[in-house]
């Protein structure tokens, strides 16, 4: 029997890819998806086809955060276009959303008896998030160990972020040799039909495709 | 204006204590209740009374575990009699649960600006679950610092475990000078119309109420 992994999947680029690492590697993968409220919530059908596609089991988890505070909560404020990480954190940061996921993730994996979740976060090309750094991860290795009757047992979950410090261009290479279907991946914060092109998220994939490379396939399948 | 804080209000004897004593500390309470699927929903019915009752603001989160793997979420599996600290980590153990709510709450408190979470874990007299142990919210300290805006920008949320090292009968004596309404509070871990007493919940809150030389007030309202 293969061993269980938990994969946090969004239905972007880096986590599609850390999904079909985890495969890869050997693992069977769980996937779980959070659908949040998230005003880009296109992406959360998006992971269901990438889940689906990769014939992994997944769950999805509707999640209520009845307090706003985020530009990807509530559809009156603005997202920010441009480059925004290397000006504080930006308006699009969720207060704890990655703390949140870990912590269902930590439930499902223990639930299920599997001793990894994978999750695709970036530390280099980003949007300056709290919760995306490595210390961020590493506490949470400590957390684990501490909050579960399997880290009690001494076989705590291991969280492991394998693109944690890879940069975009990398993880699409990566993502092409493992065959990610990149059409089917969601990178834009916004709702609408097409990826606007302009937010912080549009603008590293497009740099990413760019350094790679390679063409973006999602942009291709539009015309 | 008076400071914030998030209280993690389960419907419980400890949980409605800390509520009260954090009134009394000066702080303007935020109720933060979890409907789970638990067993013992009653109590979250019994939470939102003393809310209501205590005058604070309050929300009830709507959380899906869809995995079980706890007698206290599976209607299934008996909840164990007699008391169970002392034997490993029973069955009404639910994966992750603590790590969940206090994730939620932290989210909770960085939107709103609440610089406390009081969390009403006791380490003494409770049913040996690892996520009621010091040394976990001491991990939670970290973590909490390193996930958000907040703790970035230098003010990190604080958890707050004010009964963390009393005995029962002791919280029981403190929350009688408080005024907390204990008729109103929930304990038993079954969903039946009256509590059980033989669960280990309901043990240690009988033994709490005869230390502290005390009638349950909960037991007097049934006859």
């Amino acid at each position: 029997m293969r061993n269980k992994a938990v994969v946090l999947l969004s239905g972007g680029l880096d986590s599609a890819t850390t999904l079909y690492l985890a495969q890869d590697k050997g693992f069977d993968v769980y996937a779980l998806i959070f659908d949040y409220g998230q005003r880009h919530g296109r992406e959360v059908a998006q992971a269901r086809a990438i889940a689906r596609r990769a014939k992994c089991s997944f769950q999805v988890n509707k999640i209520v955060l009845p307090w706003k505070g985020s530009s990807l909560l509530d559809g009156a404020r603005p997202v920010p276009r441009g480059r925004c990480g290397r000006r504080g954190i930006p308006s699009t940061y969720v207060p704890a959303r990655n703390t949140i996921f870990i912590s269902f993730a930590l439930s499902y994996a223990e639930s299920i008896g599997a001793q990894r979740i994978f999750i695709g976060a970036n530390a280099l090309d980003y949007s300056g998030y709290p919760d995306c750094r490595p210390r961020y991860f590493k506490a949470w290795q400590g957390l684990a160990r501490l909050a579960t009757k399997g880290g009690v047992e001494g076989a705590p979950v291991k969280i492991e972020t394998p693109l944690l410090h890879f940069k975009k261009s990398r993880i699409i290479r990566l993502g092409m040799k493992l065959g990610v279907p990149y059409e089917m991946t969601w990178s834009c914060y916004q709702g609408a039909k097409n990826p606007c092109g302009r937010c912080d998220s549009c603008l590293l994939r497009a740099r990413g495709f760019k350094e790679a490379g390679a063409e973006d396939p999602a942009l291709r399948c539009e015309s």
